[in-house]
């Protein structure tokens, strides 16, 4: 089956491509902020998205709908073996998420959701007596796009595929922006009823699985010239904040033997996390976050705080550094006097990816390819998506594309027409080798 | 002469101590902060703290005036040889600073301004037909209690000082405290006129000299269990503001051969800092401040900045540590394709004390020694003090008393009540010492 739908319709994949890199460009320019861009939950740019995205799936003939935590829903309906619509067919969801960091690229999220629409235009056909449009396989299309995945506004990842998943936690509730308004008042504010946040999750039986295209986040198809991968799971994750005490005194006075610099041992302490994870192979550790108290030039630091993020493809790796960083803590804090404490803020086992679902995106992927060429990579996540939440409901299967220079989270963040072209076609293809293959 | 005074008025010098220390703990209760003290220039403290020991000066027989940079100043007038009081003389002055750092210790500075008013009320004679008092010496007596020696509020340390030397620099003006008030905005609020700072400067002929007791800020009379000592210098001294800059990159999907990661860099050279001054004799750095941006927890820090504070007995040593830092700023940053800058934010050469005030000091610390006694320790002074700035308008000495575990700028700053009774025997003899030494 692989290639029959698009080697007939390789301009429309070209033409697709295109209006994904415009659209883009469209919505990089809805944003919080002057000159950079910023699209936080529940915020105004939020209903701004929504409505514009809204529109482009209704134009495919998509039903959609913002679903009870924001998360927009757009859904192409199943043909009967009559060629009669149907609306209670399971659904294979094709999607990712519409938020971003502050100052971010305009790719990361926003991508998966309009490669999404276009495999649905090469995919959809017309509807009963020429009216409107169905999908042709033996299941629905739904565009999900999610809102949250980043965690930018209340620091708490994954909200919008968490109440997807039915794993929504009430306790997040409480959860405060910068500004001390919570997650409940947000939702109020924005139209939405935390009561009914329940209503956003969906039952397993509705879902066939889920398939998203992202960049990779990282430059490793950027080195290999390759396109785009298959992913075979998404990084096991934890994330700590880190205490180290002295005692703070006197710059001038202090001599060096008699200093409680907690800022030195904090410092050895991030060295010390980049050598650890360097010495083990897939896991990386990042300290992002490092400051000094009472944080004044002439006091010597009695108090620093440092985060460290924890990522690994399997756990039991993450979890052996994650002890050598206990040990050294413990040896650094003893030869300097300090204490440290650390508390564990988030924890997230590895996610594996479907192997059905890793064999039709390998198939969607081996349709860009010349004849003869090599097998596509495989590569794990070491960044977080929404798959990461939604596996506990249903499939996941990811393609990455590929990102010049691995730059992500950053203005320069890239991604090169061509290579959506072939994310598309790939993501197409793996949709229709998925209706082939499904038992 | 030495020990002429005193040996005669032990008990005297007791109660003078309990007063001192009785005292220290009525202003630690001026404070702008609950359960901690803080007291900045200009502010409310301020006022009520200069009307409290301008009472106590006037209890003495002294004038006080608050001059027109806020400090304030109690003169006892020379006597004539005739036995009548003329306010012509030139004044030694004694004193310190009364303003601190956040949560400050009670004695850092105000210890050494009612140290001097003990010495005024242990020398100062009736005035003539018993009306009075005035000083038995060649020369007037003044107590200066500075204000913003620390440069808490504007970040601009020796204010108060530099105004009496002469040395305001108008630019001054413009500086902002951390709710934006300029120092200008500051002065009339509190009833002074900018227009007239210059008024508190003072000529070198009106003065014979300048002596400070404070305590240490360090652990070194601590640990030779000696009461008092002989301060030689006070330490040059650099700060910079450092810039390490990389590159942002999302933490999960960059790879460590492709980080930048700024504070990986900066954590290197707060390292080397340590290292560098350990291995340079009475050189000390410090990094109080460091900071990593973005500064999110899961991004790869693109920047660091971080503080230095530099001091050293002598210019050359301090400056021979900086290249040697400078040196290890561009391996660092060469290493890990990092560029660095630095900003010099302060720069003060070490100030000597004049070696006439050195010897009376001295003098002065052997009149508190047991017969015999080995000679008392002669110390460079690492922390900043007024007397950088007067050194350019007179002769500078200091005395510096025992400072238990060497703790300052922390609650937990103390002295002992001997100790003090020792500084104000030493100081009151020094006082002495000069009339009788004096060319």
């Amino acid at each position: 089956m692989t290639g029959r739908l698009l080697v007939a319709e390789s301009d429309l994949v070209a033409v697709a491509a295109r209006r994904v890199m415009a659209r883009c460009d469209e919505l990089a320019r809805v944003s919080a902020t002057t000159g950079a861009i910023e699209r936080v939950y529940l915020s105004a740019e939020h209903a701004r998205v929504n409505r514009l995205v809204a529109e482009w799936m209704r134009e495919l003939g998509m039903t959609s709908r913002q679903d009870a935590a924001g998360n927009l829903v757009g859904r192409l309906e199943a043909g009967s073996p009559s060629g009669a619509v149907r609306d209670d067919a399971p659904a294979l969801v094709l999607g990712s998420h519409l938020d971003t960091v502050p100052d971010a690229g305009r790719y990361d999220g926003i991508l998966g959701v309009l490669v999404a629409l276009e495999v649905v235009r090469l995919l959809r056909v017309p509807g009963p007596d020429g009216v409107g449009f169905r999908s042709p396989l033996p299941f629905a299309v739904e565009v999900l796009a999610f809102w949250d995945e980043e965690g930018t506004r209340f620091g708490k990842a994954l909200l919008g595929s968490s109440a997807v998943a039915g794993s929504w936690d009430p306790a997040w509730w409480d959860l405060a922006d910068a500004d001390g308004v919570t997650l409940a008042e947000a939702f109020r504010e924005f139209g939405l009823d935390p009561g009914r946040v329940g209503e956003a999750a969906r039952r397993p039986e509705e879902l066939v699985g889920y398939l998203e295209a992202h960049i990779e986040q990282g430059p490793r198809l950027d080195e290999t010239g390759e396109s785009l991968a298959v992913v075979s799971s998404i990084a096991s994750a934890r994330r700590f904040q880190i205490v180290v005490a002295g005692e703070a005194r006197h710059a001038g006075g202090t001599p060096y033997e008699r200093r409680r610099d907690a800022l030195l041992g904090a410092s050895e302490a991030a060295l010390a996390v980049e050598r650890l994870c360097r010495a083990e192979h897939h896991v990386i550790g990042t300290v992002g976050q490092l400051e000094a108290y009472p944080g004044a030039v002439n006091v010597v630091p009695g108090e620093a705080h440092l985060s460290l993020d924890l990522r690994g493809e399997l756990d039991g790796e993450r979890d052996r550094v994650w002890r050598s960083i206990e040990a050294e803590l413990d040896e650094i804090t003893g030869r300097r006097h300090l204490s440290w404490q650390a508390r564990e803020v988030h924890s997230a086992p590895a996610v594996f990816c479907a192997p059905l679902l890793q064999d039709v995106v390998r198939e969607g992927i081996v349709s860009t390819l010349r004849p003869g060429a090599e097998e596509p990579a495989t590569l794990f996540s070491p960044a977080g998506h929404d798959g990461m939440a939604l596996a506990s409901l249903t499939g996941v299967g990811m393609l990455f594309l590929r990102n010049p220079d691995g730059i992500s989270h950053h203005p320069a963040e890239s991604v090169s027409t061509g290579d959506v072209a072939h994310g598309v076609r790939a993501l197409a293809e793996s949709v229709l080798q998925l209706a082939a293959d499904r038992p």
